[in-house]
């Protein structure tokens, strides 16, 4: 298997209320929309995020509805240039309708960052990270992160 | 906020399992690994993959540690190029520790897909969609989705 990720796939109670957010309040085009279904977005090159039902999700996998919790085990992170770029896009989110969970700081990580909750409970970090940096051809290099 | 996704990370019960399972199991090479901490895998051109302690990523966040829950509310797919490869890609994933969800089988979008669970709940599906496309410079065309 290569370590590739295709298609990121969250559960979402109200599809209609995760459209809002996403493609009305941040204004991201959707790459397809079938209502009362799904909507993709597209993420980065060659990725798309599905917004998804939950029970819809579960009845694909076969696993109990139980199983997919919203917002759940993960979060989504969205690297800008700077903190003036983290409290921008923080400020823009909470405009859109998003709650938030950390208010703009110094991170742990050395950098600057926020996370916020998106309707559906889905969480986003807004980071600035001074040790990320990517190639041209995509490659990543993170520094080492302290603790 | 532009749409795009830099990092996912996802919250593990036991980080030196997920690493045996990914690192070790199926040969993805760590971006950065530090130990007892984080381990970074590149799954895509600027995108990486946190695998991460589940307290230590509610931690991060400032939400109660019962608000992260492994496996939780997404899935992550991986494309393939037709049925052999579903079924090759997801026997390699059972061998290198995975638990399978949903056998190889044909798919209610139009395609061929299989789920699996990794060691910390994490589910993967293995997909063959026909109706999947990516232009050169990243553009993904998705055809509609059958109910």
């Amino acid at each position: 298997m290569e370590p590739r990720l295709d298609l990121l796939t969250v559960a979402v109670p109200d599809l209609d209320a995760a459209r809002r957010f996403y493609v009305e309040g941040l204004g991201w085009a959707p790459a397809l929309d079938v209502p009362g279904e799904i909507v993709f977005l597209q993420i980065g090159r060659g990725l798309l995020l599905g917004l998804f039902g939950a029970a819809d999700l579960a009845a694909d996998m076969e696993v109990p509805a139980e199983a997919v919790v919203p917002g759940g085990g993960f979060t989504l992170a969205h690297n800008v240039e700077g903190p003036g770029a983290v409290r921008e896009v923080f400020a823009d989110a909470v405009a859109a309708g998003a709650r938030p969970l950390k208010e703009p700081q110094e991170a742990a990580f050395g950098g600057f960052h926020a996370y916020f909750a998106d309707p559906a409970g889905i969480r986003w970090e807004v980071a600035h990270n001074p040790g990320w940096r990517v190639d041209p051809d995509g490659t990543v290099h993170i520094g080492a992160v302290e603790g």
